[in-house]
């Protein structure tokens, strides 16, 4: 069955904070025609990650701010309803940016056909989509492993940073995952072969660290920023790599971000700080695709998908994300 | 005349904050006897540098600290008045790690002869000693400069920002300097041929580098920390490099350094900041030596120096480094 509505979350403020229910508008419209060279897609499920919390504000970064009023900007998987280009047909599955809507018309040049029988849906939106990417590119192009080393990854328990740890694995290093609850870290070092786990609410980051990695920390990939980066720098070892993918402890701050205070330890251990953009790497994305399908056939990677089902449910289920309750890749079921 | 006792500075305290005078003690005793593989040095200058600071902290860095009750470390330069070793001869002219006192008894492979007539002696404590060492490589092999790049440089009126400028407009980039006071500044573009220069003490630094930077910063070169640090990191050009040399605006808290609160700069801009400690390149110091004496020679660099003359005014000829009271390269007269 085919909704004739178009139902959207869209900013209608900007969040102060947290980005509490009250940012969000539900509008819903009648749904578009796709003219030609464009599709219509219904949208199965949508991609929540913490980078949305900063697509949220004003201001220049990577990605310009989503306007006021408009829907909110969202990854996601759908089926071709409707299609005015010949490159797709009715019932091709296509992931593209399709915000925050059960229906979203796009220029066909900006969908990407996938086939369904690869993967499970959600799989394109995580460790096959942007999740994937991020991990892989991140890790590997950005922090350049070797075996033997030691790495250390935050937000361990998160999408990117549960594949982040199991690619460092393959890659032969030694892995220490940081997250937050007892289950998170059972969940490491039993499912995911991390060699160690540290319970970042229950215990202190930097003594654990000490005890874990005696000889410092060649790599850490940091999805957290505030007291755990800062913490991870002062047991850096020398020429570490210090992977800057995420900031989560500071995209709700109301006050300054906390900068690390520990930044120091660079220079001391002649190490650095590096900041990537996954997009940058798009040219590559197929390599990537095709080494992390492979690791998944073969089982050697996991991946752990946390499912909401429900569109209405978008305020709420993004919130999981800041407040560390999601557990694997969040995703949100819109149909199908 | 050659004294017959040896004067000393001795670390009495660790310093919280500033280094008071009071947290040195003067000393005399007999003049040492060079054993086998010994020489007797009559110290004729001393090199005062920030790092200074961080070794009278307990606590790992890249050199042990400062024993309480030790001579403060110092680099020097000074004549050989007795050897135990065949490879020195009395007359000599060495540098090494002398101390901050007027005699030194150095092992002889920790001293290296150097040829007076080459450069006035403070030149090989400075433009062709340390100084000029960290500005070298920590430019050319972190920073990386390519013609055409903005390269931002602060504490750019000290000895090694005014010759990382320098080195920087002879590989072709623009050059913005950062530094404190009007003299200083005029200093920069009139002297030494700076494109643009940012008086800190009296300008928006943020709002100077967007006028001065209007495309971003490619290259930082950080001696200071603190809100510069944080100011230019707001400037970046993407895949800029950051350069930490030092964090004298740091050195003396009593409160927690402040972190770089815009290293999220970093991840937007896919910009790195990099540490490095110039004892690592000692392998290569004589490669630059060649160059930057080349370059001297040849009125394409010119260094200034500040010299203060007697050993008794050690405690405040250093505090004059992070008063920002020194303009060119500090260093202490002994001697001759």
């Amino acid at each position: 069955m085919t909704s004739t509505m178009n139902r959207q979350w869209r900013l209608a403020a900007r969040p102060v904070g947290l980005p509490e229910p009250s940012v969000w508008q539900w509008t819903t419209e009648a749904l578009p025609t796709a003219g030609a060279g464009e599709i219509l897609v219904e949208v199965l499920y949508l991609s929540l990650d913490p980078a949305m919390r900063g697509w949220m504000n004003e201001g220049k970064s990577y990605v310009p701010p989503v306007a006021l009023g408009a829907v909110m900007r969202a990854l996601g998987i759908g089926r071709v309803i409707a299609s005015g280009d010949p490159g797709f047909t009715v019932g091709d599955t296509v992931v593209g940016i399709t915000g925050v809507q059960s229906h979203a018309l796009l220029p066909a040049a900006e969908a990407t056909k996938v086939d369904p029988a690869l993967a499970p849906l959600p799989s394109f939106l995580g460790v096959l989509g942007m999740t994937g990417m991020t991990a892989y590119f991140g890790l590997l192009d950005v922090g350049q492993p070797k075996p033997g080393e030691t790495v250390v990854v935050s937000g361990a328990a998160g999408a990117v940073g549960a594949l982040v740890g199991q690619i460092a694995k393959l890659k032969g290093c030694r892995v220490i995952g940081i997250a937050g609850g007892a289950d998170k870290c059972r969940y490491l070092t039993e499912q995911l072969g991390f060699d160690g786990a540290i319970d970042y609410k229950a215990e202190d980051v930097k003594k654990a660290l000490r005890a874990l990695a005696p000889k410092g920390v060649d790599i850490y990939f940091d999805n957290v920023g505030g007291d755990i980066l800062d913490a991870v720098l002062s047991q850096l070892a020398r020429h570490a790599r210090v992977v800057i993918c995420g900031a989560i402890s500071q995209y709700n701050n109301t006050t300054a971000v906390k900068g690390p205070a520990n930044y120091m330890s660079l220079l001391v251990n002649r190490a650095r700080m590096e900041g990537f953009v996954v997009f940058d790497y798009a040219a590559r994305y197929g390599e990537a695709v095709r080494e992390i399908a492979g690791w998944l056939a073969a089982g050697k990677v996991t991946a752990k998908e946390d499912v909401v089902r429900g569109l209405e449910h978008f305020p709420e289920a993004l919130l999981k994300l800041f407040k560390g309750e999601n557990f694997g890749k969040l995703v949100l079921q819109v149909a199908g």
